[in-house]
């Protein structure tokens, strides 16, 4: 029987990737208490980077946008590991940490992260609502355009 | 009757701006257990924008610590929501973490966010300090020169 | 009588510098319920920085990587001081937040940042795996190569 998050995530159409394999050392996530503290995730789907480059430079504000969803897409498939499967266990969306790949005159963070925030909303409702920061990053791992880790709270 | 550390920020003449409202997809703050996670704050007085530019470049090492003071002001008015108006529900402020907008050979990260650090010795005495990072970015949501967020313990 | 990590110190010949006093207005570390969080940590040893440089420019990705080893090597020299001299009290290292100083163009930030990943898991075996984030800078402190801040479970 699928759960409310799951059925939410069927009528969306959403499918989420693989959540990627613990490094060798380091974890994709570490639970505490009821906090799931998830590292930074990439904009790739099953392992395959989708957005290279730099905002002001070569993407648009739509690819940097659709670069930050992924990244969250990749961040609820750590969380869905966390929670033994279960999405419903979470309980709250506490904070994510948006960090861009940007030239030194952009300024359009907040609509970029946007991407994250808006999915976490679509899926989770007023549970997806949380803190957060947006930050211009003179580069990021692989030449990703967009980097986003998140704090959960779990049942 | 005024509360402590009303009463503190009336002796310090320190005003605090307004809260800014809650975004579409994201919340100023979200509480968990006994922690505030407050959202980036940037230099803003009441909803405007006070010091946009680069250190390093355009801005002086005085108007980035000023910066940093205001993001931190704001921080204290979310918090003051988060406790449902009662700063003295406030038992400690946790962490900072200050970005700053900065050119790449710039080092003075820290004394900037001291404008913030300082302010919260001010008001919350011992409770205060707090752990805190300082680190350069190549740029800022809007063209701000500062933004910090925030762990605070709450009673 | 040396603890179990005091021991494995010994046996992996590892000292750790003295821990950095706290600054004026922010402290190295600050305990809340079981966590502690660490303030940014710099590549200094007993006060003295050892790495200068931006990654991509002047700085080799070894010279990188031992820049983040020292960075975690300060972060675990203030946790022995937030578990009062015992670090057989450190359950988990959560999170560890990396910062490097980079030009627009470097990529290979996680590798920068394996020199404190591997340290943890060497020094606290499973318990020292974590989340982490790794980031470029446009700059950071004093002009150091890395910055590291981490969250630690202690009992």
């Amino acid at each position: 029987m699928a759960g409310t998050i799951d059925q939410r995530l069927a009528e969306l159409a959403i499918v989420l990737p693989k959540a990627a394999a613990p490094a060798a050392n380091y974890l994709p996530f570490v639970v505490t208490g009821n906090l799931v503290f998830v590292a930074g995730q990439l904009p790739t789907w099953n392992g395959e980077i989708k957005y290279l480059g730099k905002l002001g430079e070569n993407l648009s504000l739509d690819e940097g946008y659709q670069a930050a969803r992924l990244c969250a897409l990749n961040l609820i498939a750590q969380v869905r590991e966390a929670a033994a499967g279960d999405l419903d266990r979470v309980r709250r969306v506490v904070k994510l940490t948006g960090y861009v790949n940007t030239t030194a005159d952009f300024s359009d963070q907040p609509k970029v992260i946007n991407g994250a925030s808006e999915l976490m909303a679509e899926i989770f409702g007023e549970n997806g609502h949380h803190a957060r920061v947006a930050v211009g990053c003179s580069s990021l791992p692989l030449g990703v355009a967009v980097e986003v880790d998140g704090i959960f709270e779990v049942a």
